[in-house]
């Protein structure tokens, strides 16, 4: 299977950078994110983008993994498997995003990959880092890479007067750089060892506002790989490309990016220039 | 596997057109459901409108798909088991529809497609997606199509301080419309579209109001098809005949009708004026 | 599996007729029940009368149907396992009744058929209806018949301001009758449906107050048969066999009853009595 | 299987009477216990008093069941799982005894019986009930007997408005006889009831205060077989052996005693009078 | 497997001394317990040092056991698989540290042991008993020994009214010396002896602040060998090394120690006079 693990890897990480496309956001946010783009709730749009653009994996839930199917295959695009996921409608108390396929589901439908989600920090940690860490042996006994992403999450994060000394230390940061609490270095540097002490190849996690901090972070992280979110639509294109160069510069192995992209009016621009910055070409 | 499946697909959605008739009200309502026209407390009786009304399934729970299971086999009406099911006994708190049955247990009955309530939105929403997801994945294996009662609920799409975007913009349509917060297009778009992404072969959704708002979520919900949940009982057949005209022009595959249908007097008429909208003939 | 399950269905209600002996009380109620006759403590002492009564069913725990196996299968009488039980104890909060011994303890142990108490709404209702309905299936499967305690139960069913419009319904009936919510014909049909809904194939429920209610209740729950619970002793032997025939008359299948025999001081008297009630001989 | 189960028991029930030999205090109250005669924190020390003092039962928890397995086997004394236990570290709200090992478990250790605590009457009764009742049934098929450690216990004991019987007339046994609620006759009698209903063979409970009330508690219990737990040790060895000669008339079968044995300066006198008080001999 | 088990002990408590390096930190603290030795963050450099240091174990969790599988092996130091871990981002309530990996996992890669931390004490106490438990049967029945860091903890510790006895005893204990109470001898001896009684072959623990009391612990858990958790650095090494010395003379077998070498400017200095002091080389 180490043989297996190891060429789906250079699928999704060619040469040690992934550009990854992002479409989990049907049930994570709804049909509003496709309000910007009418055309992009449809993933037969969204596969040529991704073919197109050069992707080295799309990220999926299984209703679409399945029904598209061959397309996906003809695309040449590496599925990536969203492995848990959670809709926005229920959003009391600490954030739980259930694991709803398994990793014989993945297999199954010809995925190179899975994804989870950890919302470390949360009420429930204890029972997300059980699934996650549970999927990591299961997909590597099968050959099959793991992408987390990492995303400490949760009200604790917030207390003031907690015992966690990483969360004073975040707090600190987050006085002097005024990020939120979740961007701050220190909580977004835990969340990414987490996902390598844990086992995944792969961590997905926010930018920390700068090259030299989440320089620190891919180093705590070290040798899992690390991708930064794309997040919400920026402003202009130059914005999110800037950040992209920053945490290439600090040892990152790219992106993974879905608004960013598809909610554009011509989304093929900005990924010829997000192709050219992370492979050089 | 895929050709069974498609095969079972065929028969609930014959040419893209579904008219389904729901008769899971002993365990949902109760029997205060019959007291309209008692003949309907029988499945004898409501066989026989699901047979001469030319209907695509019938919804049941197992009790009565097992003790009828030769009649229904005889009636060439194909069988739906609902796999989740909840009394109106119980009310406090969020709601929870439990798996009751397994896919093996419908095949077993001689089901043609499985059914499941998900309440997204719900304190419950991650077990209820993550049995509905389960359930998918094995009627798929199994060559069984699913079909998604999806109705967003729960105590937080009444949550005006809600961090959701969804809830935002459902709360605005709500204003504008006078709608339920569960009939609210965004809300119900989103129901369809969970459908989707976990795999659903159809949902059935609320109409919310209007011909253009049905059409967004026929959109959001593509490829899964859509069929309008009946609902109480109208005043009168034109009433509710509007509806499905207005649903099917907006992209819809048909209806799935319970108390529309054997709470009326004379069951047959509103059957042959659904038949004749729906399959046009 | 089909023709066994018949077989049984024809030992515990033989003709279409019940009366079954329930002696489940040492783990509901505890040693209390035997004090008004303390020959009860003891299964030797039932089950005489059980085999003299001329019973077509005895209800017991397993330590009881284990200990006692062979001169159980000596009497001829029936086993029923009652496949849950709580004691009283513990009565804080909702009710629940966990599930004790498995379908394959009941076969192993030389049941005819096994029983289990279902909560309708309690707050465990999803728990205890999701049991049930498995418990169905695999004893079906497996040849036995099932006799569901139907038993709508917990603090939901008084609160007056329920979205329910059974228990609306069910709250008007009780001011008019006197009788306890629990014994409202709404709530106790309701219980009767689900127990079809769900597969039993007998349902045990309380009395009503009247014939003509009581006979709503027995069409609710068609085609499954309905057994009356007998409940506490009666003052006079003639108060317990009128409702016996009343219940009779509106279609019940029999009796199954504990307490209203073996608390007496003779207990064969009543039993004749029932006996030629209930089988007309 | 039958076979082997009645010769187990007959190892540690020999002619209908038992002296066991508790040695879960480890767990259950920590190195606390072992302060009044420090030698007896070494299993050695206790396994010698077994083998000398004649007891027909040794309780244990696994890690010293399996580290001097080789010892207790030469000692002849019969092994006796405890299957649960806890510690006393955490006490807060209601008690639970988490099952800690198998049946499988204990029959590859050598064990020639199990043993739990159900705590009848917590909040966590349906769960110890559960478990108990699974226990006993794999037990009994794999030939091991299982003793029973019945007691009643938790907050709703307590409840002066509680709606069970049973614990009114217990509230009125305490004022009459100053004993603790939960050795009050009516709570111990249900206990081992329960214990008999679930389908122990033994249950070990506590001293109801008087020979008459014990042996209405035997009466309930039979024919599962009961023993006295000995308790904290007593001021003298006559005021302990007192109340075994008086449980032993009201029919019990004898004692499972732990502390009024190995915390007495010579543990070997008080064994020599119980095993003739006992076996007569 | 018993040899397979005598083995692997002899190789992490060689002639019943053990030396073993922690490395589980980043998941239990997060990067900064890097931040002293940057180093640190490298499992590389910890190999390096947990080789030329000399010691007989080192613990990881799986992300690490499995990207450095081969050079673990090439070290030569014994891997001991942490099956359990929690981050220090969510500190709300009670402590609960989730089992992430099996047993099964742990022979997978290599492991010549497993450990798993057990919060006795805690309101999740029972859990994580019961996850303990279960991890020693089966490890042993695999051939693998079983370390248990035992750390009572939780707020029933603090509870003044508590009706423990061990906790009353530790709250004068703890009044006496000034200790903290999860560091009080009899809650330490009590954390030890669990890990005895349910079958833990080495228990790693707090130093209870004299050497005549961390006999006693050491006897407590007799016939499992103790270690004491190294903690956080101390000032000088004398400070951290007189502690070392005191254990051995009380009977210890050694140390499992973490920040107390690798946060050290030059590791290898301690290493050696640990190693000297424990192997007397």
């Amino acid at each position: 299977m180490e043989q297996e693990l190891t060429e789906r890897q250079n699928r999704i990480v060619p040469g040690g950078r992934a550009m990854i496309l992002a479409y989990d956001h049907g049930l994570e946010h709804g049909p509003r994110d496709f309000i910007a783009n009418p055309l992009s709730s449809n993933l037969e749009y969204i596969l040529d983008i991704a073919g197109r653009g050069g992707f080295t994996g799309i990220v999926l839930h299984a209703g679409l993994a399945e029904k598209y199917q061959s397309q996906i295959q003809s695309s040449g695009v590496p599925l990536i498997l969203k492995l848990n996921g959670t809709s926005e409608l229920y959003t009391e108390g600490d954030p739980y995003s259930p694991q709803l396929y398994s990793v014989e589901d993945a297999l199954a439908l010809g995925a190179a990959a899975v994804g989870y989600t950890a919302y470390s920090g949360s009420k429930y940690e204890a029972q997300m880092h059980r699934e996650f860490a549970k999927i990591i042996r299961e997909a590597h006994n099968k050959g099959l890479p793991v992408i987390g992403w990492m995303y400490p999450r949760g009200k604790s994060l917030f207390n003031e007067k907690s015992s966690s000394k990483t969360l004073k230390i975040a707090q600190e940061e987050q006085r002097k750089t005024g990020l939120a609490i979740d961007e701050a270095p220190s909580v977004v540097a835990y969340g990414a060892r987490i996902g390598m002490e844990l086992g995944a190849d792969v961590v997905k996690i926010k930018y920390t506002g700068s090259q030299e901090s989440f320089r620190r972070v891919v180093h705590s992280a070290f040798p899992t790989r690390v991708v930064m979110s794309g997040g919400p639509a920026t402003n202009t294109d130059e914005e999110f490309l800037y950040r992209v160069r920053d945490i290439l510069v600090a040892g990152a192995a790219g992106v993974a990016v879905g608004r960013n992209v598809w909610q554009r009016s011509d989304p093929l621009i900005i990924c010829q220039q997000l192709h050219h910055i992370i492979f050089g070409d």
